[in-house]
């Protein structure tokens, strides 16, 4: 699917929410690719985001299908609109056993409350990727409620 | 429901695994209370694990969601076996703005091969505790395959 | 949870939609109990709502639960609104072997926009009731529109 | 993706267990497609089948996708096996609004115990198909238990 953005600036929108988000540094991911209703995220194993095996930690491939459906949604906002997550589900396909997860979401519905992406999480191991986690999942858009930090969103919230 | 534990060794089991999760200790999570076919984790708030406004990333919830499913269902499995999280689903029903997450997890069906839970993540804040996030999870047992670290995994595989 | 309905009609509201959903008289369903926040649905069984083996068919249980969902929703909304499913999703944890599926749906959360339940589907056989199906879903309301037959709608998609 | 069936016989097996199903022929659904991995369903429109504002019933709509999904991973499944729904979660994505709806189903990972399918549901109205629904789905294989009618499945229940 194509799709026409409806803000010029949504690359940089898109790039600057991301490097706010704390949770995405600590971990190590980065911001691959951006494109309207698509984005790709990438995170370097090491071993603090393993489960009792060894692997990537199926909450680590959650939190990345998870922000790859957000700012695939959120490339298609109008400006001034903020975006969460209602809801995903998400199958663990194969366990994150790599060197590598790249988190990989097409947006599937573009609506102008809700918008519905596919993101899913291949790991890759001596360079050849598989799919681990394959995941549907829904956001709300809410308009004009720009997407800023903390302090601002508190006090937005007493209008 | 009142599940009789197939292992009388289930809580060192859940202790000795959780504590070989990595992830957890990275972002800083700890077992807050293990029973036949229940789990609970508290995770409190740093800003490493936040997204942009400042709030437990929906990662992290997500993370936690999973996790104490996991366990909840682990505590029903019989000795040498492990347990894979299938697939997981769930509603963020209000932001992670709070100073602790705590995940509570209840199996509602337990099978020999597939595991039902509901996980629920709560957010306190100025100790009034919200639901956060509801789940509804899907695991399979993996009998004779002890949840063991990656090596012991990895020689398995080739029996 | 106690629930306020916004709107003191609820009961005739939902009982006239439920009234106007054919696929309901045609399965033969009953709505069995209405409060604020939950809705129960009652299907005799007959062999036309069958699968493979004899049983219930998946799809009749997960019509029983989605709708169930979605009255339970219907309920808490003001006048002059009608809800529509986003999503749900939903375990099947016995077969759907027996006489009657009853379908229990209860609100978790009430919002302006969206509506989060837990339906649950329990098969009863030869007096004995056992949970078939547990799922959870989301409605989103749409203010403005009343819940009315199709050539309304229709009308209605014009302005 | 590919898929080699396991059973050379597939085809007939698909089509003998579909036509076992009377909710299939009550609603008057078809068996369109089948091949590896991949399972089509139409259902042309009738009134029976309708929710309140004419449209078709999401229930429906949701007993296709169900349904898809069963059978194409059925088509992978070794002679003498059958296959059952563990959960599916599902997006409606526009409205039932239209003359005809069509299930297409296709598996993404076929495992020997679990097998997961993506059906997508889509309506056809004066001749321009547009997708109504997303689904993401998990199956369960039953080895050694063939997919049978009713009274063969009750003495098998006894071994």
């Amino acid at each position: 699917m194509v799709f026409e953005p409806l803000d010029a600036n949504y690359l940089q929108k898109v790039r600057s929410s991301f490097h706010r988000q704390k949770f995405m540094e600590f971990i190590g991911a980065k911001l691959a690719e951006v494109r309207p209703g698509y984005c790709e995220i990438h995170l370097p194993y090491k071993k603090e985001l393993s489960q009792q095996h060894g692997f990537f930690h199926a909450g680590v491939i959650g939190a990345l299908a998870d922000n790859s459906g957000g700012y695939a949604a959120f490339t298609l906002m109008p400006p001034h609109s903020s975006i969460l997550t209602v809801e995903y589900k998400m199958n663990i396909i194969a366990p994150g056993d790599g060197e590598l997860l790249i988190a990989r979401a097409h947006v599937i519905k573009a609506g102008s409350t809700l918008t519905i992406c596919r993101p899913e999480v291949f790991v890759v191991k001596d360079g050849c990727e598989k799919m681990s986690a394959a995941a549907l999942m829904t956001l709300i858009a809410l308009p004009g409620r720009p997407d800023r930090p903390r302090q601002h969103l508190r006090s937005n919230e007493h209008d």
